[in-house]
């Protein structure tokens, strides 16, 4: 489905993503820092520790909510809920909270993201910190940061060599031991690799802080937000072979083509 | 030499502490996230990338700048520009900003860590976060954060075993192959790991949120103001064989006696 989008309805569609991470905010931060979040117990998932808090539905909850008031035609992809189908050719990607390891950790670099997506990919998108209290939004032509100490455009780093460059992730094993081998390999000739980000690792790809991030085993939510923040900012984002992203998998996340072919050719040779 | 601290004088240390902390807020946040902070030209010292910005000796200075004001007599250890000497029995143990590879990434995880230490180790500590404006106090008594939501009082975290813990480092590696392996040897009976968390591991710690942190190579100037706000929320920090840590090397810092026996049974074996 082609979807025509208006000035006026870019306009709308922004306005509600920003709804949507103004809800999302109380909600996880009631629950931030506090005994609820730290409790494990009941969050295992089959053999993986995948800790799913109380906050983690009550903010999707939140969201869905103002969706159904303001776009009710619209589908829905939601990690806590799953999907809900639509008949504008629109979908809203959320995943309420991004990390919820960091979450329970008490580190602010899981996020809320928040995506609107027709069936080319996403448009428009939101991560959203609320701890910090900074959103970093970008798509329809725009792409800016507001924080704690003002707002800013966003723009990816210029092209700098492998060697130079800044790489994330956020597990060092990556994913499969072959998706850790093909990580390495480019890690190991980047200036400097850091781990532990979460979502925040692509908001520094967008805010031009950071070269490159390499992830693998994503979901849809965990990707579409910051796909549309970073591609509004100047960067590119495509699988392991050059291909889209947005529908997970693994992800190589760049601030420009250059740094992209170059970690490209490694890792579409490597895994 | 046994310093004996009065009301007045712990009154006054805390103040000039909390002081020290303001005056490095704006220095370090005139450079974060700009592109001074990401310029490694000549931030290379030997083969390892220790990458040091303006910000760094800025923000020493204008730390120094107000000791030699208000504290002229008590000695200064900092991270940039060395060791001054002082005839008080005081030292002051800055590390104007603790993860400069964070800082250069963009990521929150950075701070300023303010200490002062008699002959014993360290009488009061700052954890400073300035981009989310969070600062983490303990010593004399006391141990708050104070942030973007609020001010709180620190607690660590309850005994729960090694199994239920959650464990941070800032590196995967963690330091030589036999210190890494002896982490490991922790981290693989631990519930969670987390890395790239730097000196805000630490505030994590005395907030209650995390168990462990472990690490290894560290220089005075790293631990002893995070040491001063942990063991103000009851936590524990020492070597790897159970020794004082203040002085840097391997630290073992711990939510409670419980866990940090319980981890350095394995430390002190396995290393």
């Amino acid at each position: 489905m082609t979807h025509r989008i208006t000035p006026e309805l870019s306009a709308e569609l922004r306005g509600v993503a920003h709804s949507l991470a103004d809800a999302a905010r109380p909600v996880t931060l009631q629950y931030f820092r506090t005994a609820v979040a730290a409790d494990n117990k009941g969050a295992l998932r089959g053999m993986a520790y995948d800790p799913v808090t109380i906050a983690d539905r009550a903010s999707e909850q939140a969201m869905r909510d103002i969706l159904a008031r303001l776009r009710p035609d619209d589908a829905i992809l939601g990690e806590e809920f799953g999907p809900k189908a639509g008949t504008t050719g629109l979908t809203w990607v959320l995943d309420p909270i991004d990390g919820t390891r960091a979450y329970i950790a008490g580190a602010p670099t899981w996020g809320v993201l928040i995506a609107v997506s027709d069936d080319q990919g996403p448009l428009f998108g939101i991560v959203d910190q609320p701890y910090i209290g900074e959103r970093f939004a970008g798509g329809f032509g725009q792409a800016e940061c507001a924080g704690p100490h003002g707002t800013r455009a966003l723009q990816t780093h210029a092209p700098r060599a492998l060697a130079e460059a800044i790489v994330m992730t956020t597990f060092p094993e990556v994913g499969t031991p072959t998706e850790g081998a093909a990580f390495q390999a480019v890690a190991a000739r980047a200036q400097l690799v850091r781990y532990g980000m979460d979502c925040y690792a692509y908001a520094m790809l967008a805010a031009g802080q950071i070269d490159l991030v390499i992830e693998a085993g994503l979901q849809p939510y965990d990707v579409q937000g910051p796909i549309a923040v970073i591609e509004a900012a100047g960067g590119i984002v495509t699988d392991w072979q050059g291909g889209p992203a947005w529908q997970g998998g693994r992800i190589l996340a760049a601030a420009n083509p250059q740094i992209h072919a170059e970690a490209l050719a490694i890792l579409s040779t490597a895994s």
